[in-house]
């Protein structure tokens, strides 16, 4: 029974509806916040810039106003000591107030005037970071790297004793983006993956077997690889109806509230694969974005993605797992040709599947492939962890990735440029952010292996095109929670186990040894 | 001297300082607002509809709320009692205080409850409208005109107090888009206008002379079109550094602030000069836009357009007085020849001339020429006002459009879809503003003999492509100024003399008499 009259789990006029009803407000300024946001990465001409950044720092402040200011403390206080809801942590409605919760203490304590140094300095260290890497002189990127570690250690500190799960400072910030894991649970995952991938890989290289990535140089303009993106996206069933599809430099996806979520690609026209997947994977972030309950929840904790390891899951499954299996390629060739003509006239199933499942040791994350790329992330996450530490010096950055780079990838590091200047993400701040991409993989593989024995003529549908079964278990299973479940519980849940090395070992192991005849 | 500790025309902290400081804050929002909304017309999935229009009736609530609430009007009064300020009313500052007094006023005046019927209603009578329309059916739209007139006489009634020039409840509706004009001002111009423009049309329709319109039916691709248009637009001087040019199905030109001016248009392939006079009407608008003062003086009235038909009388000289010119097509015929090859090869200058000035009287207004065009205004202008004057009753505006469309323009109208229902503005409540159209060209008009008195090689110029002297004059005379001047004001100012009807006839006649022969 409720205690007080402003309280209630579903009561019109109880604190949970009126919160929810606050949560809907911010939920649709937020949308406002990433349209505008949206609209500087594509449309938005060049002259704008400074304004922009006014209006979005505008709508960012106001956003933290709303979330964190008036009655939503003390609504949320009042759902937790209502019998009716904490009676029952493990209904919709007890999850949503445990994420509010969530959200409010992690949103409250970090100091205005931290949050504003943070912003400032991301700002003038992503600059100077430009700068550094386009001359590869990390000296001068060094005092900029060393002040966001400084402001991300005091960061970590406020957030500290809103992390349970935590056990150093570095799983604080890891928290933002992947609740509930921890720099030494995924220690635990990367340890024994990384000797597996580095000697799979080392095999590989030494196969004199190689797949003929020829096919793949095409020429093929932009406008036949935007219309191919079309009919892809029609048929794994990311919503064009509810969303779109546009250019851009770095691609991404934005989901800006019910019935809007916007993908963007960029087109190589000497290399069609780059579009394609770079397609695929941020529809996989689109279904999930369009498949999460924002019309009934917008604003909620129930409407968002549980962390971006299993956002990343989404994208990597259409990316890598769909998109680079042989049945994918039974449907989509047929297509491609057509479309592509006369490119791709002398393609076939075999060669195409081929081309698009190498693996190849070299410097750049973002142009690895599917199973290089996990050791990228791996001396990412091992660097940034013992930055927060204090136990790497800024200074021995450079010589602690190229060694690390020898190490793992058997590649020597030229420059800085290609080296520990590659990547934009320390200089904003984003901390404990890297290892998420891994875990998407990690968590593609272990969901993957299940939707097969639940799906058991998945593969068969896919060669037809028929994406719709696999479209539906990920909603039914995943999209429709929103932030129900930690990823770990998520994990558990669907698979039946923790979240282990072995689905994506066997993954590429059994696709990758018999392409390379090893 | 300041009479009180908190109010000073420029010191900081004092009452002006912190106005405007307000302002710049709601101008922020304000853009952001009318990004959303342009981002509605162009690249907004279908499906995102509901959830947009609960972003935009946010936004607006917030900006009426930042507008009129907190303490916007005391700091207004301590402006006003500012002896600083109140003994300079002439002055910038004492301009723009007399400015934000009236959009405060006016903003006030209107009580939530009627704001709120007036949107609800606007909205289900533009579905009403639009299903009338279709059907061609005035009766079942009949209602909700009756409807929106009784708002819309409500809300003329709250704004008459603040309307100091008003003789009748509509000049407080039409001094919302025109300030300081009233209907008794319009019909002093209108009234000897009407015969003299009817007379010359029905002289022109019975001269055996017609120039051939042939060579504009030519099919051109919409890419060369939207090609040429920039060319248009970078050669007249919209920015197209903080600006651009996108497709929409009604036209538009929308400043969200600083450095962001968006126009679009729409292409027919079989009739080029519609997409270029789109383009070129939408740019006077952009470039007047992009001429306020808008870094400098973001919110602030000093950095608005002085009314509707200013506004229009920019959009209208770019896209007749100057695109219609003969030295227009001197320098832009070469050049579209070459883009749209082999369209036009056979075209000359004096062909196209005569091409794109024809006058002929037909049924839909937005399909009306320069001359014709102002007669279907004038209509509305006289029905619209005998509406709210509760002289003609609802159920009469069929017969009565009819009946004026014969006595005006000598035609027919066969159906209200191609008569009384062929706007959407009443069903939105703009009652007053269909006059600002006709004011625009007026303006226009008599804005162009001066301009061609103070820069006598314009014409010169404008063959060879230099438009700069033109755009330096209306920005230094016009567009700098914001709302420092009413628009008579700046007529006089600018021409010596009060609006007249001369200078649009003279115009027309010395352009058409000779094209016909008459």
């Amino acid at each position: 029974m409720a205690t007080g009259e402003s309280v209630g789990a579903g009561r019109p006029g109880g604190a949970y509806a009126e919160l929810c009803g606050l949560a809907r407000r911010w939920g649709t300024l937020k949308a406002v916040h990433d349209l505008v946001s949206w609209d500087q990465e594509t449309y938005m001409p060049p002259g704008a810039a400074a304004s922009r950044s006014e209006q979005v720092a505008m709508l960012s402040e106001m956003l933290h106003e709303q979330r964190t200011g008036g009655r939503v403390g003390e609504l949320i206080a009042a759902c937790e000591s209502d019998p009716d809801i904490a009676g029952t942590p493990d209904s919709d409605v007890g999850a949503n107030v445990r994420e509010f919760r969530r959200d409010f203490d992690r949103a409250t304590r970090i100091p205005t005037a931290l949050v504003g140094e943070l912003a400032k300095t991301a700002s003038l260290a992503a600059e100077a970071w430009k700068q550094a890497r386009s001359a590869s002189d990390f000296s001068s990127f060094a005092p900029w790297l060393e002040k966001m570690m400084r402001l991300s250690r005091d960061k970590a500190a406020c957030l500290l004793p809103c992390t349970p799960a935590a056990k150093e400072p570095y799983d604080a910030l890891l928290d933002e983006y992947e609740p509930g894991m921890t720099g030494a649970g995924i220690d635990a995952i990367f340890t024994p993956l990384r000797p597996r991938l580095s000697g799979l890989i080392a095999e590989l290289a030494r196969s004199p077997r190689k797949p003929d990535t020829a096919i793949l140089g095409a020429t093929i303009p932009a406008e036949r690889q935007h219309s191919f993106g079309h009919t892809v996206l029609g048929a794994i069933g990311f919503d064009l109806h509810a969303g779109r599809l546009d250019t851009t430099t770095h691609p991404f996806c934005s989901g800006f509230g019910p019935g809007d979520t916007r993908l963007t690609t960029r087109y190589r026209e000497e290399r069609f694969t780059d579009a394609l997947y770079g397609t695929m994977h941020e529809a996989g972030h689109g279904m999930y974005e369009q498949g999460l309950p924002k019309a009934a929840h917008l604003g909620q904790p129930a409407a968002d993605a549980i962390s971006l390891g299993i956002h990343e899951s989404q994208s990597r499954m259409w990316e890598n797992f769909v998109g680079r299996s042989r049945e994918f390629w039974v449907w989509a060739l047929p297509l491609a040709r057509a479309v592509f003509r006369p490119a791709l006239e002398h393609a076939d199933v075999e060669g195409m599947y081929r081309a698009v499942n190498t693996a190849s040791p070299s410097l750049i994350r973002v142009e690895a492939d599917e199973a290089t790329y996990n050791l990228h992330v791996m001396i990412r996450f091992q660097i940034e962890r013992a930055l927060i530490a204090g136990s790497l010096p800024v200074r021995d950055v450079p010589a602690t990735w190229n060694r690390l780079y020898k190490d793992y990838l058997g590649v020597d590091v030229p420059d800085d440029r290609r080296g520990c200047l590659q990547d934009v993400h320390w200089s904003f701040g984003l901390v404990g952010y890297f290892p998420t991409y891994t875990l998407g993989n990690l968590y593609a593989a272990q969901f993957w292996e299940t939707i097969n024995r639940s799906l058991p003529d998945l593969r068969a549908q896919m060669s037809r095109g028929e994406f719709g079964p696999l479209r539906a278990w990920l909603n039914t299973n995943i999209h429709a929670h929103g932030r129900r479940d930690r990823a770990d519980e998520l994990c558990r849940r669907l698979t039946g186990r923790p979240l282990s090395a072995d689905p994506l070992m066997r993954h590429l192991e059994g696709k990758l040894r018999p392409i390379y005849g090893v």
